[in-house]
C-alpha cells in the first residue's frame, strides 16, 4: 500500500535504486508493511527536462544530493511511528545510496482504505475490512 | 477538479494516450465528473532516468504493464462510488489500452474545496460555495 | 515545509525555473513561508516519454501553457490565505515567466507536523511541538 515517489539529481540509476530499497526496507521495519507491498515510482532529474530546488531551511545544509521522498499510506500510524520511519529512512540511505542524511527529506500525506484497488478493480482493504466487520444478528 | 498523476514504464506514448482516456471516462461515468474536467500529468519512464517497482502483493500477478493512478479530488464520494470507479478505470485500461486489471493500481487522496484553483488566481470552487450559501437575514 | 510539483509542457527550462520562483515568491508573500523552506521538483514534459491532459473546464480557456501546480502543506491555513496564494501565484508566473493566469492550475494537499522529515531523520515540526508543549506538572 504505501505508493511512494522518489525523485533525486543526476543520472545514476544504481543510486536511486537504492534509495527505493532503503526507503521499503524502511517501511517493511518500522511500521511493518509486508515485504512485497512495494509500489515506487523512482526518477532521476538530469536538469535537461527538469530539476529539483531546495534550500537550507532549518540549518540543515543540502546539496544536489538531495533525496525527495513522498510517502502515500492510509491513515493509523502513530507519531512515534513515523519518527521511526524518517529515522531508518536516513540510516538506509547512507548505507545503501552513501546519501547524507541532512540531504534525505521525506512528507508524508495519508488516506483511507478505501482509496486503494491493488489491481484488478477492486478495493481490497476496505473488501477486507467489511468481511471482517461484525457478523449481522 | 481530480487531479490524476498516470505513470507506466515503456515509450509507448500511445498505450499512455489510451490510459488517460481510459482513466478519465471512468471518473466521468462513474462518479458524475464533467467531460471537460481532465487534468492529467501522463509520465512513461523507460529505466534511463526513472523505473517503476512493484511486486506481487495480496496474491496479485504484477508485470512491466504496471499502471500507476494517482487520482486527487474533493472529499465527497462515497465507498461505493470509489469501488465503481476502481472497476470501470480497470476494465476502460483493458478495453482502450490492453491493459490487464491485475496491472492498474489506483490510490485516492481527497482534499476540500478551497484546495483547488483552477486558473485565473481564483478558488472556484470555494467562491461558488460562498456565492451559493445562506442568504444574510 | 511545502513541498512543490511543478508540471509543464515544452523544453523551455529557464520557463520552469522562473514559474519556481513564482509559486515560492507568492508562497512567502502571502502565507508566510520562510524564504529558505523552499522545496520543488520542476519537471517539463516534452511529449516523448510524458506530456499532460486539460481541457476547458469551468470556460477557462487554457492551452499547451497549462501550469499544474501540487503544493503539499501542513494544514492550518485559512480559505482567505489560501485564496491569496492562488491569486498571487497567478500574477507572479504572469511577471517572472508569462504565463497567462487562466493557465494556471493549483491544488493543495494537506497534512500534519508528523508527516514531515526535513533531514536527519528527525520530524523537525513534531519535535519541536512536543518541546513547545506544556511542562509536565
Amino acid at each position: 500500500m504505501p505508493f511512494v515517489r522518489i525523485d533525486v539529481l543526476g543520472t545514476d540509476t544504481d543510486r536511486l535504486d537504492a534509495l527505493g530499497r532503503a526507503v521499503h526496507d524502511a517501511l517493511v521495519e518500522t511500521i511493518g508493511i509486508p515485504p512485497d507491498d512495494r509500489f515506487q515510482v523512482l526518477t532521476a532529474h538530469d536538469g535537461g527536462r527538469g530539476t529539483l530546488r531546495y534550500d537550507d531551511y532549518l540549518g540543515v545544509r543540502r546539496d544536489d544530493g538531495i533525496v525527495y521522498v513522498a510517502i502515500t499510506m492510509r491513515s493509523g500510524r502513530t507519531p512515534a511511528q513515523k519518527q521511526a520511519l524518517y529515522r531508518r529512512i536516513a540510516e538506509l540511505a547512507e548505507e545503501y545510496a552513501g546519501t547524507e542524511p541532512r540531504n534525505v527529506f521525506v512528507t508524508v500525506t495519508e488516506n483511507e482504505s478505501v482509496d486503494w484497488s491493488l489491481g484488478n478493480g477492486v478495493a481490497q482493504y476496505a473488501d477486507a475490512e467489511g468481511a471482517a466487520g461484525p457478523a449481522p444478528l
